[in-house]
């Protein structure tokens, strides 16, 4: 049984962070803070715990934060760094669910995320957290990034072909067209958030730029071993009027070894002992719905051209793409069954 | 340890059960039957339960069923009452969840449901599901009706004054404002059921007449002790643009002695040990969403005149109002703890 | 040709005039303002618009105000009644889409609004907007308050019962159990309206009280000439996941005389010159889908019981409850054709 | 005003055909049959024409239809190529809005629809209706094939740089992840298609082949004069929880010249005389609710990277995509203006 700490509770993966952590049969959620709602009940908040939990907000105090085992920050970006030393030091354990530890590039942290990093040592020691890749790294960690939710389905979509001894893919040519349910966007008063101007419409967003392409390249230079390949990735993400849910669509060039390959049967090989990885049966079509609420993510390949590879991945972006990797990662770090705390099945329909 | 049949497991009570029983800790499910999907996998039509279970779609053979402890019917009006003497006579217990066993009376049991019941004897013995009220009967039950998902938000919703020693309300003025998902319409291949007539719109529904009406009546009397005051009960069904969720909203007039009681209190107290029914604070707006995926129910009582009681009840169809009540009701039946393999919370958002 | 302003933009409403206006054969919008926009096109805001329109937002400018001859107030609560005085002396009529001209009880205003009254005088020679109710007076007023949406439904259902000469219903028994879609709610950078608020969820609110409680009770008394007799109305709204449409469920109990009385017919008659009003063959079940997008508001009568008559009403919330009738009363005030620019059909699906 | 027929009128783009043509100053719609429905109003069916026609479904009687100066086909494949000759013979226009005159290749054509084609001579005469592109063939055509509704998004997403003199892009790189709303998959009674499948998900489908393929390359080579180049275009369809709206993101790669070319003035030029395609200014953002009921077809360009070019359209995929563009096409052979009926603004919220 150990001890955790929330940092800032009062948005979506904090929420899907407590459904989660209030069913571990090794956690006790002792501490959940907000800047805003110090002295309220969560469930007054989010009354699905209503018989769960009468934990209260409180504000942020470092000192009770370090009596926890681990501390998972929930926060916007930029928070975790301002803590992550004094409870390290104090031996208590950091996972970051925003981006403050996922790029080791300072310079493309400062343009994205436009604020300097504050702990650059710690930065460097900190692991990123795409448990399946980096499972033993994490083992060792004191300070986790867990990965943004459109990063993940691009790394596991991709991790076979790119892991593979010969070269099966032209990683110049890499397209993905990704699709999140509006959830992702978190829970903030934004007008474009509204339910009125999302229902029943759909569009692309960040077209221009967004904050997860340096993400998905330094960690698919990372994966491949590969520098400088990636730079042409094209990302272009959409928003569905969902609320859970993430699907990529990865478009790239196969090379001649990559054609006459048996791709479906290298997925599955490589996934073979993961639990949370799913390669569906050859030309399958996995849809969002079968990944609700669950710490699954589903893969499915095709070959619509003979020099093309699509692989669609489905997850649901607040568990395996945020709170669920997340708890993921803590049984890693804490030597738990990985499985442990996430064995719930998805919620279809 | 018990091994438990499904017949009819290609509809969403099937699918929900499957969700809930095969996380159970105390239950196989070792048979499932299709009349139409015989050898192929469940998960082949339910992705979200590949990682979960091998089980293959069979044909209903009884003596299969026989070597069950018990045989859950997710079946149309009418299954359950051809096999019901079989498998009782072999010591082997049923919870119906369509209306073969809800209605005492055989001539409303015609008259609704268009066909004659084929073992009023045993519907006779049979007890009706709803935990909370008819649990010491239940626990004796070889045979359970599984309550209607609207019968059930009214029947909890009204129990508190209904049992109540003084006369609290005047039962002939209740007025039931029900709201579903669509996913109480079940999983059929129907013009009015697809995506494009339902979305973004709301409609009423079955206001010439609804089948739950005769159950809800029939339970009311059961409940109260009284007989035909509940004749005049208004019931009008809608359709909610969601999938799953349901919300009664339940108007009756207050007695004298009703204006006087402290019926947030008495509703409280009368669900003081229940772990599924929580009575919300007073003046609390229960959400669907609150209860998505959970069987649970949540109440939250108003006085917005001074004779007037509103009754806002929420749940979620599929599991207090069918799949997380049957498996209530096995738990009961076989001496478990209630809330075996029923602490889920519910998903939100 | 009529020259048109609109103050007040960038709300649903606004936008929702200006789709309607700016089709309308009579009008020429020549103003928009906001508070917050001046400067920005129109079609920046609401692409919809591109290719329609070259209007950009200007500051609220009283004098450029008076060149028009009517000006629309698609404002919050408390912005017509500062500027009604100086337009109608310049000879501007003015449309109010928000609350300043609904209730003419000054007291009642003041507590539901939060805000004393600022024209008293020109409140009382304000007509009340509900288009087929008041037409003759609209056609004279110089300031229209423009109806509430829900009391829009509850006036045009209960009318015909509550205009016949012999005595119909029990006016102490109004249940109005409402329903709409969150574009009612405004657009509002509001944590309670965003998406993953509100999608694939159902609540009631406002259970409490809510503003249109006391412009119901006054207009039906104004409808029906009795006062004191709705003061027990009981109305409760809920919220639908869905963009647009709004649908009342009115129960009340039927006289001796009610029950005995050809409801359909009578409601047939009342409105058999309307051309917005559609009152369905018995035993209908309107859908919102069946108005979106146009000025109709349908009404299907049923009688479940002998002594209860339930009344259900749809229309698009924006448009009969909102722009719609606003235009409507337009075309009143200015001798036109009553459906001039409102004949667009429902899209559905 | 010409007179017109409407065989199939119980789908959505028999629906969205009347509600245009219903409003459209020189149409009266004579006939409207339907195998199934022959002696119901239509109105009885689709409730939002209640007020607007009278009209009652016949049985197909093709000497009926010879009266008519055009006949729609909103129906299946397969049902307008046995009447072509008919009709044309007697003076008659024919609009089909199935596949029977998309495709000129007969192979293709048996290969993806699984039938012989019936009137092979009258679909070499014949038209392909993409208005824009088509216009004066249109308007001497006796017989139109409107497009599908996704190649409508990519003929006009690609003809400016497919048109041009220099050859602007690789013509064997392009990918279209296209995104439909459901309603695209027509008025079926469909266990795939109820709402609880498909709400609250998202998921691609066809990827193993979709007869818009054929379609697109066909029509793309017509386009562009070139044959061969397009065979390994990639095309994958999704579905969107949405009831209308189309969205399609076509990555392409740029040739030397494509990278020095101004594109975005390029698709500005070309389009700059067409009513209903809109060239948005660069970076936009198209949404589907930007177009919802009208008949427009939105562009957006993007240069994420130097040597890519990603163009975003949106249309409502049963007016441009279908319904509109067939009135659209009317508008041209009968020598009316062409917006004519067709000037209705989008539905936004």
């Amino acid at each position: 049984m150990i001890s955790v700490g929330i940092v800032g509770g009062t948005g979506y993966t904090g929420v899907e962070l407590l459904r989660l952590l209030l069913q571990h049969p090794e956690v006790k959620v002792s501490i959940l803070t907000s800047r805003t709602e110090a002295g309220k009940r969560i469930d007054q908040m989010f009354p699905n715990l209503r018989g769960y939990t009468d934990l209260e907000f409180s504000d942020l105090d470092i000192e009770q934060l370090k009596t926890c085992d681990v501390v998972f920050f929930a926060t916007p970006h930029g928070v975790a760094m301002k803590h992550a030393q004094a409870l390290t030091e104090a031996g208590t354990k950091v996972i970051d669910l925003a981006a403050d530890f996922r790029l080791q590039d300072l310079a493309q942290f400062e343009k994205w995320y436009g604020m300097s990093h504050e702990c650059p040592e710690i930065l460097k020691s900190s692991v990123y957290g795409l448990s399946e890749l980096n499972r033993d790294k994490i083992a060792q960690a004191e300070v986790v990034g867990n990965p943004g939710c459109y990063p993940t389905t691009v790394q596991l979509g991709l991790a076979p072909v790119l892991k593979s001894k010969t070269s099966l893919i032209d990683p110049t040519t890499i397209v993905v067209d990704a699709k999140s349910g509006v959830s992702g966007a978190g829970r903030k008063a934004s007008l474009g958030m509204i339910y009125s101007e999302n229902a029943d419409s759909f569009k692309a967003y960040g077209v221009a730029g967004h904050r997860h392409h340096p993400e998905i390249v330094e960690a698919l230079e990372q994966i491949s071993g590969q520098k400088g390949v990636f730079d042409q990735l094209i990302f272009v993400p959409h928003l569905v009027p969902m609320i859970r849910g993430m699907l990529s669509t990865i478009y790239v060039d196969l090379t001649v070894e990559g054609q006459e390959a048996d791709l479906q049967q290298l997925y599955e090989t490589f996934y073979a002992n993961e639990v949370f990885v799913d390669v569906m049966p050859a030309n399958s079509l996995p849809e969002t719905r079968s990944v609700r609420g669950a710490n699954q993510l589903r893969i499915a390949l095709y070959r619509p051209q003979p020099k093309k590879l699509v692989i669609v991945v489905v997850q649901d972006n607040l568990v395996k793409g945020a709170a669920g990797q997340a708890v993921q990662n803590m049984n890693i770090m804490f030597g738990f069954k990985e499985q442990l705390g996430l064995t719930g099945i998805a919620l279809l329909p």
